[in-house]
């Protein structure tokens, strides 16, 4: 199994609406990834790691498919419509990455 | 429920033993921490979003946790064995952060 992370940092003055990102976005990514996309999870960040800091983070989602193959043939047919929705909820532009489930 | 991240840098020449991290550290923590860890989840990093790109992390864990009182109360008590053990598995000072979960 891998992850794929979607991880927006937390910028000073930029915008991230957590309530669209939670029910309208990632339904709509799962809906169109189908089986593909195993199941996902909503990060919204709170804190760091130090008492008074901010997160690193402003929200996260992990999408957990059974291999990489697998998650792009369910994201790359929808890749243009996912990617063009992330305007309706951010101007941030997320870091990725794809990680090994070690322990899920 | 919040999960406590521990995102490792993946800084080049860096040491990271993901066998020691997976096997030894991690159940240790969950030992030490008890029910104040309902679980945790470790990740591999594996490649970066782009094609050809590094992760950003070389690993991660998530400890999930009722609150951030239930996870200091856990972990507060053993953070100096805990913490003195990552010099085992790696030379990388790990970004930390806490998040809400929002889809769990």
């Amino acid at each position: 199994m891998i992850k794929v992370s979607v991880m927006y940092p937390n910028e000073p003055g930029a915008r991230f609406d957590h309530a669209y990102y939670a029910e309208k976005h990632m339904p709509m990514v799962k809906a169109k990834m189908g089986e593909s996309c195993h199941h996902y999870t909503v990060d919204k960040g709170l804190a760091g790691g130090a008492p008074g800091t901010a997160p690193t983070y402003v929200g996260m989602c992990h999408i957990f498919s059974d291999s990489v193959e697998a998650f792009q043939a369910g994201f790359g047919p929808h890749a243009a419509e996912i990617l063009g929705d992330i305007k309706n909820y951010t101007d941030l532009t997320p870091v990725m990455q794809i990680s090994e489930v070690v322990v899920g």
